[in-house]
């Protein structure tokens, strides 16, 4: 029955929690608490994981201790542990504290891009080129992220041939794997198998991750419908952990164990133990204020899932 | 970009909240309630509603009124207000309400049938059997529903050759329509292909309609699953009503109004407005005691689902 379904046979998944998750939730979250969180996700056979941000203080101020972070967190061999950076500056300090790798991200939009760093896209792709320069430099890989790739709360839809064209625009700045940001969860089957359309055809040679978000329900049916067009590298947080940055209490990231049971019920590999996935989710939990979404913590897996 | 997408042009939703939801709610609802959500559901072009069940009311205490309920609804020309029955007792008292038609119910396992209905699903088709002759007496029609159909929460997996057996037993006894109910949240994409590979092989004639639920997260990509394998018919409950009846505080049914905004921004159509729909989301809101899964009355829907 593998070949039926049409998906890919594994998945890479980038759990995006300790970074993306936390930095959205109001508890405040200690160093030992996050290092904690990242070894047991690592544990878990996880390949890849967005531990930290390298970004200002004084405006994210969860991830003022990235570095700490990044010194203590005991480091699996084979796990990537990457980082989040806005510009230069936090390029360095990515560097600095020996991060695997790098993100760095622009809006698809000109109205999100400034809302969120204060400048148009085009103002932002000078930071992309710096922080591609001081990756080189270090030897680190960096990868882009688009936010609103699937529409924006400021402009609504975005068109598949902006999304390619930010896309063209990171590329032509050696930008080799693009992550598409669903923010604030707008996607659905259709926009998905549109924006890779449109992506494939300007920039054929790009490596595609999907960053989706389920404050609509349609979360796992977006990855459903990505994995039937090829894609096998998708983001996601433990718990769920990481609310809609614009609809109070909505959903935000998909859950990373309701994405790994979803996949390995349907005989798709990702290199996770699912139950050792979940005593992370459980640690999660325990960090956060309210109920985290992820449901099959709460519900258990089917055994097939295992 | 309608052909790529692979899915139907439409699908009929059958709204089961009046029935499913509030039938495994704590808060009691008064006759005057249901009869309100009920014509809100109505008036947003829902085509099937579950209205009610004809049950015993020391076993469901909550559907004792579903004669009053049938006996004041507003009944809208073209909306099909279905009762669930159990028996030739209830096919009775739902003729005698004058439903517009009738869904009788097995289960997949012996197991869960014994567990719900205190007998086997063998003994339970005398029951099939009854109820079908009395939808022939008087000229309603009856659909089919099989629990369990995606896995058993005491058998665990469950074998889709045995989901066609029992869904050809019932088809033999004259019923033409059969939805598959994932009452436990356990279905995949991949146990979907499963089940309608298995069921249209053994009983190619039947009309095939899906009951997901998302206990585990996965309840919009097994929609997604089932409309690129043609299926066009799909349960689901306003607000998502109606929990998971085997994990405590997990979700059950599928929200009707996150599957209409999903499968609206695929450009398939519902005939369903998706604005008087949330009305009727809000008024279920009103009648249950916590907050209700559904997603897209919290975030609001993106405007080309509108």
């Amino acid at each position: 029955m593998e070949e039926p379904l049409n998906v890919p046979r594994s998945i890479r998944v980038r759990e995006v929690g300790p970074r993306d998750g936390i930095q959205s939730e109001k508890a405040e979250v200690s160093t030992e608490e996050k290092v904690r969180l990242i070894d047991a996700l690592s544990a878990s056979g996880l390949a890849a994981i967005e531990a930290v941000s390298f970004v200002s203080p004084r405006a994210v101020p969860q991830m003022a201790d990235a570095a700490d972070v990044l010194a203590n967190i005991a480091r699996r061999p084979g796990v990537f542990y990457s980082a989040l950076v806005p510009n230069r500056r936090g390029a360095e300090a990515a560097a600095d504290a020996e991060a695997d790798g790098m993100q760095v991200f622009v809006a698809a939009t000109d109205s999100y891009n400034e809302r969120n760093v204060g400048r148009s896209v085009h103002a932002s792709l000078e930071d992309v080129r710096e922080v591609v320069e001081i990756g080189r430099e270090a030897h680190l890989p960096v990868e882009g992220t688009i936010s609103v790739s699937f529409g924006c709360p400021y402009e609504g839809d975005v068109s598949p041939a902006r999304v390619a064209e930010v896309s063209m625009w990171i590329a032509d700045l050696g930008i080799a794997s693009i992550s598409y940001g669903d923010t604030t969860g707008m996607a659905s089957p259709r926009r998905v198998a549109e924006v890779v359309e449109a992506v494939r055809e300007r920039v054929p040679g790009v490596d595609i991750n999907m960053h989706f978000h389920d404050t609509r329900g349609a979360g796992l049916a977006n990855v459903l419908a990505a994995m039937h067009l090829g894609i096998g590298y998708f983001d996601s947080s433990i718990g769920g952990m990481g609310g809609s940055p614009f609809a109070e209490g909505a959903t935000g990231n998909i859950a990373t164990e309701d994405l790994v049971h979803m996949v390995h019920d349907m005989g798709v590999e990702t290199g996770v133990d699912l139950q050792v996935l979940l005593e992370a989710a459980r640690i999660a939990q325990g960090l956060v204020a309210g109920e985290l979404p992820a449901k099959v913590l709460k519900a258990g897996p089917v055994a097939s899932a295992g």
